[in-house]
């Protein structure tokens, strides 16, 4: 496991205030109940006639987007604008690759601009935290994907559904099932579920795909999916990257499916109110089966709306901070 | 003529309230002169000191565009900012191509985030009207174009610019002239022209252009643009796909220009107050002469400027709806 | 020098009003320092909790870039949303080019949907001009950069940041150094020191990229760094073009550092009290050692800073002239 020695230290200002989330690694459990129970009141909000609060009014955000996503692009921006942030997308790495200039002097100039926050995304691990060690205090740093090293706002989305379903932490068993190697799902998923006192966390999936030291985590793995699934409350299955289809790592898609995608039968094998996630896009007859996908333990699209909800309390609780401002 | 059974019902909602613009086909006459005399609020509208109202404020439309289109993206990113919408802009192509998901599960992905309406710009023949039948009713799509199917906001744009230059319908000779075969612009415009009873609708092109069943929708044809053009009180020029200017259907486009392309000459053998239209972008000495593009029987830029005001009318008309939701 | 003769009084309406901002040559000094002046209330309105005024609400302004420029539009695209504008961004070559529409043909449509500002960008001298001569008197231009013609709101942030530090042009002395040959930031910097009266002007640069007829606009030149930077006080570094470094006009990165980057032992041979200017991105190491670009006499921040109330003030004065339309 490629591990990133990022200080959670700096997520945290002087006062013990929460300014930037890079990483559930190293966060109080209270820390994560607090955005949960704010997400709470951001749920109802969506289904408002008219969804738009002035909370972030005259700030200003950006989708710092160092490596391309549409869909978390698009959860960001919906959150700031229901926020009322003027929000600004930036496909960054046109700006940085085409003129040679380098991550952190986009930043600064950026915040030059008097910007407030920002959400990176970028194909380094650590960018984020980097970025966030470098702009003053007042600037918040959201990480929306670094690397193989996190991906909390999808971690966090991940437990606000897990506990609108199964509510207690402490009984819970789950499954991780996939690309636990390059998962930076994956890791954030277990810091995060370790923070909260899940009863155990099983890691799933082929030997070749699974770190080694994964143990350290806390975490319980098998490469056997079916042995694996037993007792589980919650399958929290990953995207495989088809580019990795090809190679040494995983032999076809089919023979990845047979053994690995959740098809109902091995859904079965789980406790039989076992709900199923997906942080998406989804492979269809890859990783998952249209049925179960579909199927009414699945709550991937309680995922998804979630997720909006969960990054606007993210969002509100960095820079509610602002606010205290002299 | 390729034809799509888009079914015209699913366009209303159990009360008869249009809830999505998908196709001009079949809808009553009442409801296109409902949406015309809405736009006329628009027009004034757009000359005001301050364009913002505040009719979807707090309500997130997507531009999902699976095709690229610059220009009607932007006419409808401004209709929507104007009446106050969260717009979010989305290349939808790369999306779902580099990620390999399907478009309903990108739509059903932002359903899940609240989001209100779709304005659908697809390749494929159907595609709005796919999307429509997978969504919950409150969420409303409009048509930008698929495939070769419909165009309906371009239609009715044309005919709000033809009554404000015409006013009565059953007077008219209208011809529409260039590429019918491939296009959805076309097949709009009959429709829409045959709902609010034109005298006559005229087609004219080069026989390979011109769909063998075109009688079946009620217009005459010819491939003579001199005998056209006889009689004619507007003239709808189409825009030719300079791809196809290689191909069998269309020799050369200097050919074209002097069999088809619209000249002082031919406008004068139509009605001396013919208007002339064309949905844009002009190429200038292909279908069009510059002269004509730009004199004074030329509606060419009413157009455009129409075509906010419509936007917003039908955007308005389907999300009047939401509001009396319970 | 390739010479664009912008007719600058184009730039005013019939009251004397400003009404474009295309080329600061033939701008009287009051009309700058009015802009200045104005800037200086934006200034303080960056660090505000709540960045937004309605000064344009209601306006819909497009960022028309024909070329490719993430930072400068990020800096209208900021300016514009907190004066309350619709901004719509449009990446405008993918518009003409892929359908053959004319530059001016885009513009008049864009016009048609009653845009009230234009930001154009193209790599073309005179298209800002040229656009600004097409359209009626309520629209107003700004040239965000034309070819190698002008860039003067870049120009502008740059005299708001030598006021801020030096505040009497009269007793300046200015260095602008590198690639003047095809700098349209050198020539704009050029005429707007010149209308504010600096003592002197010294353009530095290799021979083949200093223009031969450069002494007309009343500047003085050396290809010498060291001698050059005597006695001056602000030094203006341009950006160099890595595309030209394989050409015959620069040798090699390293000897254009040798001779003409801005080390601190360069630095030391100018005024103690000298600032060190760059619009940016800079390349470190190639035009500016990190030294000297990160070190005290730096105030390349806060030109960006400044860019963002600069812009502000000149949308904000061509803007107020239209509320005294009818």
């Amino acid at each position: 496991m490629n591990m990133i020695h990022t200080d959670s230290t700096i997520q945290f200002d002087e006062n013990g205030k929460l300014r930037h989330f890079l990483t559930i690694n190293g966060l109080p459990r209270k820390t994560l109940e607090n955005i949960l129970d704010t997400a709470n009141s951001f749920i109802t909000f969506g289904e408002r006639k008219i969804k738009k609060i002035p909370l972030l009014r005259g700030k200003t955000m950006v989708n710092l987007f160092f490596e391309p996503s549409t869909r978390t692009r698009t959860t960001f921006e919906i959150a700031g604008k229901r926020l009322s942030a003027d929000v600004i997308n930036m496909n960054a790495a046109r700006m940085s690759t085409s003129k040679g200039e380098s991550i952190l002097d986009t930043v600064r100039t950026l915040e030059a601009m008097h910007t407030d926050l920002f959400v990176v995304r970028d194909s380094a691990s650590g960018a984020a935290h980097l970025i966030a060690t470098h702009l003053p205090d007042h600037v918040k740093v959201i990480n929306a994907g670094d690397g193989r090293h996190a991906h909390p706002t999808q971690a966090m989305l991940d437990m606000f559904t897990i506990r609108q379903a199964k509510d207690d932490f402490s009984k819970l068993r789950v499954a991780i099932v996939g690309d636990i190697l390059h998962s930076r799902v994956a890791r954030s998923q277990i810091h995060a579920l370790n923070v909260l006192g899940a009863k155990e966390v099983r890691v799933i999936g082929p030997r070749t795909l699974i770190p080694t030291e994964i143990e350290s985590l806390g975490v319980t793995n098998t490469s056997n999916m079916e042995q694996g699934l037993e007792d589980i409350d919650v399958i929290m299955m990953l995207r495989i990257q088809r580019e990795r289809m090809n190679g040494q790592l995983i032999p076809s898609e089919q023979e990845y499916f047979n053994r690995y995608g959740l098809t109902q039968a091995k859904l079965a094998l789980a406790r039989p109110d076992a709900i199923v996630m997906h942080p998406g896009p989804i492979n269809r007859g890859l990783e998952i089966s249209s049925r179960v996908a579909d199927g009414n333990q699945s709550v991937i699209l309680d995922q998804v709306t979630n997720g909006i909800a969960v990054r606007m309390s993210i969002m509100a609780t960095l820079m509610g901070g602002q606010e205290e401002r002299p």
